[in-house]
């Protein structure tokens, strides 16, 4: 691990990000050792400068371990994503799978391949933008890989959180019955895509679509979720509510039925306007937080000023269904995730 | 994580061989619970199929976590690597790096992005040798991420491993007067790269060179050296001696002074014969591990059936030199580690 860091081929810009990613490393563990002679919960013991990571949660915690891929072509393309969008998507990810198990993210790994030719001052964005966001979330760069890229500039993010034992919130805990809420509203990310595939030339304010250019991961809902033990099961919306719905139901063993007329749409572009019906059941890269709560346990209408709707409900026959204006319901297909692919 | 596992885009044969995996990685959770009603060290409570994968160690264990690329084109070329060799050697690159903090693996989180047109069967291949390889050192693939690449193969490996308490073995421990030791015979990996790149068109046979194709991890021996507490600190040789030593030296703050006779070289090709001493000192690649001893601490000529060596010894001044055979000592630079860039 991080052996490349040394590598001789690297540009001297990034020897130099790196010694201070080092730094950033080095004085959170200060921090946290001079805080309370022995660190209250979690402890970064060697961070980059070894062949590992070490780590320690306190005893009654257990690891999260999430990992997801962020490549150049496919998860963004350079000319429709400025590089403080893609540092902060490439952790966001992550951070919003540590979400979904209610969760509190610990540490962060970045494997980053840059091609030859990527300008110095686009790694630093990328990085700074993505050490930002990490901050924000008390999460440590603990470590990583560097190479040098064939094409394209291609990350691998790795995020480790912690859990009481027992209490992650997984996917497969939803019955008969659970009704089905969604944070936020959806289709937002998707709705910058639509709008750059169909206007390639024009360029986007990222402002009028934050949800796609800087999501924000539902951290401090998730845990709260968590430690009121709101949820029998949750996912994140990274993949569109159909296709998240699908997976939860499917390792819970379960089907849903949605009313078309309760799925909250994001606002979006100058002038706001909503989304259609369609980006927002099936559109990606949302990052809100789907969850079924049992009959009977009540749900605020929002917790960490952020909105929860109820959608829908479980049902026992494995399929998920949409029910439209007319009361009429069809089945609902899982359109799946887009990619940027050009 | 993993939610692109379920991919419309993917082609079926991969989506049997995750099924395959995520087999796998139940049955090893059941044979856990199965064996006594608590787990004696590690749990994979929840692996393939949620946001995060769930792991527990018992209290008194730290976790250590390491993760490492393997691109098409930069650490392998599909024409020179059988898959099965890129498969292990993937893995092996992750757990060389538990090997050398004395640890033992525990999970093994794959993401893997692949081209359009990559053969299915390709796949197969690699991903069965990397299983292969995991269930020998008993590693849980626990998840990690799929995605359509841009361009060629591209492999991240991220593996957990842990070790007691304060006892994993660090790079920054040596001091002067310790002695330097390396398992095993050096070079043996760069030589396959040395006679691939000089001889491109003749085919080279994997089992003249295994310590190239097929690295052996030195997982038991680094535990050994822990229990036993032989070594002040450790690495391993992935970039080769000089610039691992290097490193070692640069995090302990130290200086070394080598003597190149007694540089353990290895034997490759056929006939076999042993490599020269620049590919000894500078190839990488080859997964030895290399630690230091304090003084009249006694180091077997072997553990675990592989050969240790004194190579050299500690020093005050910050410089790594190389004693040689008239006893004359020049400064040993870091050539570092080679590419496999077309």
């Amino acid at each position: 691990m991080l052996r490349q860091y040394s590598d001789c081929a690297m540009p001297l810009l990034e020897k130099a990000l790196i010694a201070q990613i080092r730094r950033m490393a080095r004085s959170e563990r200060r921090r946290q050792a001079d805080g309370s002679v022995r660190p209250t919960r979690t402890a970064i013991i060697t961070g980059i400068g070894d062949d590992c990571a070490v780590l320690r949660l306190l005893p009654g915690y257990e690891s999260l371990v999430t990992t997801d891929f962020t490549l150049e072509g496919i998860h963004f393309r350079r000319d429709w994503h400025p590089p403080e969008s893609v540092g902060h998507r490439c952790l966001a990810r992550g951070l919003s799978d540590i979400a979904a198990m209610g969760g509190e993210p610990v540490a962060a790994f970045l494997s980053l391949a840059m091609p030859r030719d990527l300008p110095q001052a686009w790694v630093g964005r990328f990085a700074r933008s993505l050490i930002s966001l990490a901050e924000k979330f008390g999460v440590t760069l603990a470590g990583g890989d560097t190479a040098e890229s064939p094409n394209g500039v291609l990350a691998d993010i790795i995020v480790v959180g912690k859990a009481p034992k027992g209490k992650s919130v997984l996917r497969s805990g939803a019955r008969p019955g659970d009704r089905i809420f969604v944070s936020g509203a959806l289709g937002g990310s998707a709705a910058a895509v639509l709008r750059m595939r169909t206007k390639p030339k024009k360029k986007v304010n990222p402002r009028d679509y934050p949800r796609h250019f800087y999501p924000e991961p539902r951290i401090e809902l998730g845990r709260i979720i968590r430690e009121k033990g709101l949820a029998s099961a949750m996912i994140d919306t990274s993949d569109g509510l159909s296709t998240d719905l699908a997976h939860l139901c499917e390792e819970s063993g379960v089907g849903a039925e949605l009313d078309s007329a309760l799925i909250p749409r994001a606002s979006v572009g100058k002038p706001a306007r909503e989304v259609d019906l369609d980006l927002a059941l099936h559109g990606g890269e949302d990052y809100e937080l789907l969850f079924t709560a049992r009959p009977g346990k009540r749900i605020p209408s929002q917790i960490a000023g952020v909105a929860l709707t109820h959608i829908g409900n479980i049902t026992r026959p494995r399929l998920i269904l949409l029910r439209g204006p007319k009361g009429v319901a069809y089945e609902l297909g899982s359109k799946g995730w887009e990619h940027f692919r050009k």
